[in-house]
C-alpha cells in the first residue's frame, strides 16, 4: 500500500470520500462497541469456575495448621506465599499476600509513604513537594494515584526495550524530590515491551538522590504470555540486591487477570527490611487479608506450573483476538505511514500511535460510530499526550466478530482523520 | 461473701495462704490458656461452612445483571447492599461494601482524611495537631490507629449508659482540633455497654467547632446478642439527619464475627454526600472489592431475619462461656468489693474493674500462672489506663472447660492481689 505522504491532494481526497463512506456505514449500525478497558471476557472467566467449587472442608486448614476461617496471619498463609514467590522469583519472607486488589497495594505504599515516610524517612506529605517519574504512554491508574496525592508527575519516554534510561539516571540522581517511578516492567501497559536486561540492569544500578526514592514494578503480566516463545524478564530484585540496593522496589502483582479480576489475590515483593517496614503499619491497618481466598488460590494452582497451564487457556482465548486486532491493522493501515503499533507477546494491550495531533480526533470519531475506546491521552500523566498520538487497544473483552468491526471502524477513523490532516497540511 | 475491706489484718493473711495455695496448684498444671483476643472459637466457626459451599455457577451474576467474576462496581453489589442496609437501619445509597475488614475501612477513613481532608476540609496532615476522643475502656486497635498517625488521644470516661458526654459535647464545642470520637455503641468493647437513645440523642446534637469533626461509629456488635431480650440501639445517621447533621457520622460494621473473621464483608454507612467525598479517592485506591464474597453472603443470609437466626447459633455456642465466666466472678469475687463487672446482653467481652492500681499485676500473676489476658491498660490510650484497674476478659475463645480453669486462676489472682494491697495499705 502506497504512503498517504506520496498521495496527491486529488488521491487524498478520493480516498476520504471512500473512507467517509465507509465509515457511515458503520455509524448506520447503531454499534455499541466498549475497548475501554483491559478486562478478561466472559468465556476466560468460565476458565476459572472450578476454583470456586473447592469444598470448605478444604479451605479451612492452612499447611501451617493456621485456621483460615479466623482472624490472624498479617502476610499470608505459607501455601500462598510459596506460590507467588515462585510466581515472582522470590523468597516467601520478601512476601505479603493482599487482599483482592494490586492496585489497591501500591495506592497504600503510596498513601504510606506520605502520611509515614520510609523506614524513618519525612512523611512525603511533610516535604514541599514529590516528584515521580512516569515512563508514558503508561498505565493510566498509576497516575490517578499520583494526581490525587498532588505528586508531581514528569513524563519519560518509552522506547522499543522500556523507559529512557538516560533521561531516569540523570533525573533522579540530580532531583531529592523525585521519589519514585512507575514501571509495568513486562508486556507493559499499554506498549507490550519488556525491559530487556540491560534496562533492568541500569533500573538496579540506579542512583537516586533521595534515599526513599522507590521503583513501583508492577508485574502485572508476568505470566500472561501470547507467544510460545514468551519475554524473559530480568529478575529485578536480585539485580538489585546485586546491586547493593535492595531496598530500591516494591514489586507488585495479582491474579487478577490469572483468576478472578477483582477476586483474585494480590501481591507485594520486597526487601525484608522494607517489608518489616510496611508490616509495622499494616498490623495496625488490617488484622489480615482474606486467607480462605488465598487457600482456594493456593489449593488450585499448587505451583507456577499449575499458573502456566491455566494461562495457556486464557492464551487460546485471547490469541485470536490479538491477531485479529494486528491483522486489521496490517490490512487497512500498513504501508501507510500514518501509524505504528507493536506486537506483543503478551499482556491485555495493542498501543497504537497515530501521526502527531490525531489520537483524540480519531477516538472522538470512533466514540461517534459507537467504538469506545481509552480516553486518547489516558495514558500519559494528566490525560495529557504532549503529541496527541497514543490510543491504547483493549482486544480482550468484545467478541471476535464484534472486534472486527470495532477495530475496522478505529482503522478508517485513524485513515480519515491522517488523510484530512494531509490534505489541510 | 464478707467485704475484703471489712477484713483483719490476720485474716486477709490466712485468706492470702489459702489464695497462694490455690494459685500454685493451678501453676502447676502448666496451663496455656489465650483469652487475649475476642476471637469465635471453632465451632462457631462450623456453623458458617455453609457459606463457602454455594455452587460456583450461583456465583456469578448479581441481581442487577453484573458479572462478579469480573472487574467493577465501587461500592458494592445491589444484594450486599441491600443486606447491610437493612442490618444497619439505613438506605441502600448511603451504603459502602467493603472488602474484608472494618478496621480496614476505618483507618483507610483515618489516612483520607489525613491526605486529602473531608469534603473540601484541610488535610489533617496538615494541621498544627489532630486529637480524637477516645471514650474508655475501648477498643485497642482504635486507639493504635490514632497513634500510627500521630494524633492526640484524648481519654473520656465510659459510664453505664454511654460515654461521658457532658466531657464530650464540652471539649468538641471548645476545640477545634477535635476531629473525632471512637464509639462501639452497642455491647461496647470491653464494657459491654450499649448506648441509651439519651446519649445517641446527644451525640446527634453535638455542635462541634470542627467542621470536619466525625462520629466514627463502630457498630461492630449490632446483631451480636447473648440474651433473649437483646439491647435496642438509637439509629445515629437517622439522628443526626434529625438534628440536620447527617454528615457527622460514619458507621462500620462488618460480618467478621458473623460469617468469617478475615474472610467476611465488611461496610460502611455514611450520609450520601460523605459518601461521594469518599468514592471520588476510592475509586482510584481499588477498581473494587470482592463481589464474589459479597454475593456469596447475601445468597446465604438473604436478609436481616437470615442473619439473627445464624446470630442464634452463635449466641448458643456463646451464652455458656459468658454464664460460666459471670458464674465464677460472682462465686470468687461477689460480695468482697475488690472488683465489678457487666453482665453483658452481647458482645465479645466481659470487662473486669479491680482495686484501682491492681490490674497490671493480676494480669501478670495470671500469665505466669500460664493464663494470657488481653495487656493490662491495652484498653485505654497509649495502654495507659489511670487508675490501673481494667482487665478485658474475652471468653469465646476457649473451650468451656479451659475457660473454666482460666477465669478461676484470673479470680484467684484479683483476690491475692487485692488482700496483699489491703495488708500493706
Amino acid at each position: 500500500m502506497k504512503s498517504y505522504k506520496d498521495l496527491s491532494k486529488e488521491e487524498l481526497k478520493n480516498e476520504i470520500e471512500i473512507l467517509e463512506k465507509r465509515y457511515n456505514a458503520f455509524k448506520a449500525q447503531n454499534l455499541k462497541l466498549d475497548m475501554t478497558r483491559g478486562k478478561p471476557c466472559a468465556e476466560q472467566l468460565d476458565i476459572s469456575m472450578d476454583i470456586l467449587d473447592i469444598p470448605a472442608k478444604e479451605l479451612r486448614k492452612a499447611a501451617d495448621g493456621t485456621d483460615c476461617f479466623n482472624y490472624g496471619v498479617l502476610d499470608g498463609i505459607p501455601e500462598a506465599k510459596a506460590l507467588f514467590a515462585e510466581m515472582l522469583e522470590v523468597n516467601t519472607d520478601e512476601i505479603i499476600v493482599g487482599g483482592n486488589s494490586s492496585l489497591n497495594l501500591m495506592y497504600d505504599t503510596i498513601a504510606r509513604a506520605m502520611s509515614l515516610g520510609i523506614l524513618g524517612s519525612t512523611p512525603w506529605s511533610k516535604l514541599d513537594g514529590v516528584k515521580f517519574l512516569c515512563p508514558s504512554p503508561g498505565y493510566d491508574r498509576h497516575f490517578a494515584i499520583c494526581e490525587l496525592f498532588g505528586i508531581e508527575m514528569i513524563t519519560v519516554d518509552m522506547k522499543q526495550d522500556g523507559p529512557d534510561m538516560d533521561t531516569v539516571e540523570k533525573l533522579v540522581s540530580e532531583d531529592e524530590s523525585i521519589k519514585g517511578i512507575w514501571c509495568v516492567p513486562k508486556y507493559s501497559n499499554p506498549d507490550g515491551i519488556t525491559y530487556t536486561d540491560e534496562v533492568v540492569n541500569r533500573f538496579a544500578n540506579l542512583k537516586p538522590k533521595a534515599k526513599d526514592f522507590r521503583i513501583f514494578w508492577d508485574n502485572a503480566y508476568c505470566v500472561h504470555h501470547l507467544s510460545e516463545n514468551p519475554d524473559k524478564l530480568k529478575n529485578i530484585l536480585k539485580a538489585c540486591k546485586d546491586a547493593g540496593k535492595e531496598n530500591m522496589v516494591y514489586i507488585f502483582s495479582s491474579t487478577s487477570k490469572i483468576s478472578f479480576p477483582g477476586a483474585g489475590v494480590a501481591v507485594m515483593a520486597t526487601s525484608t527490611e522494607n517489608l518489616k517496614g510496611i508490616k509495622k503499619s499494616l498490623t495496625i491497618q488490617t488484622i489480615g487479608h482474606d486467607k480462605i481466598n488465598q487457600l482456594r488460590h493456593a489449593k488450585y494452582f499448587k505451583n507456577l506450573e499449575g499458573i502456566n497451564t491455566h494461562m495457556k487457556k486464557h492464551a487460546g482465548i485471547l490469541e485470536p483476538k490479538f491477531n485479529t486486532v494486528l491483522q486489521i491493522l496490517q490490512e487497512e493501515l500498513g504501508g501507510k505511514d500514518i501509524a505504528s503499533w507493536n506486537k506483543p507477546n503478551g499482556g491485555y494491550f495493542v498501543s497504537l500511535n497515530t501521526l502527531d495531533n490525531c489520537a483524540k480526533e480519531v477516538a472522538k470519531l470512533a466514540g461517534e460510530a459507537g467504538v469506545a475506546l481509552t480516553k486518547a491521552g489516558a495514558t500519559f500523566p494528566y490525560g495529557n499526550d504532549p503529541r496527541d498520538r497514543n490510543l491504547r487497544i483493549a482486544p480482550t473483552m468484545p467478541p471476535v466478530e464484534e472486534l472486527k468491526k470495532a477495530i475496522e471502524v478505529l482503522a478508517i477513523c485513524v485513515q480519515l482523520v491522517s488523510a484530512s490532516k494531509l490534505l489541510n497540511q
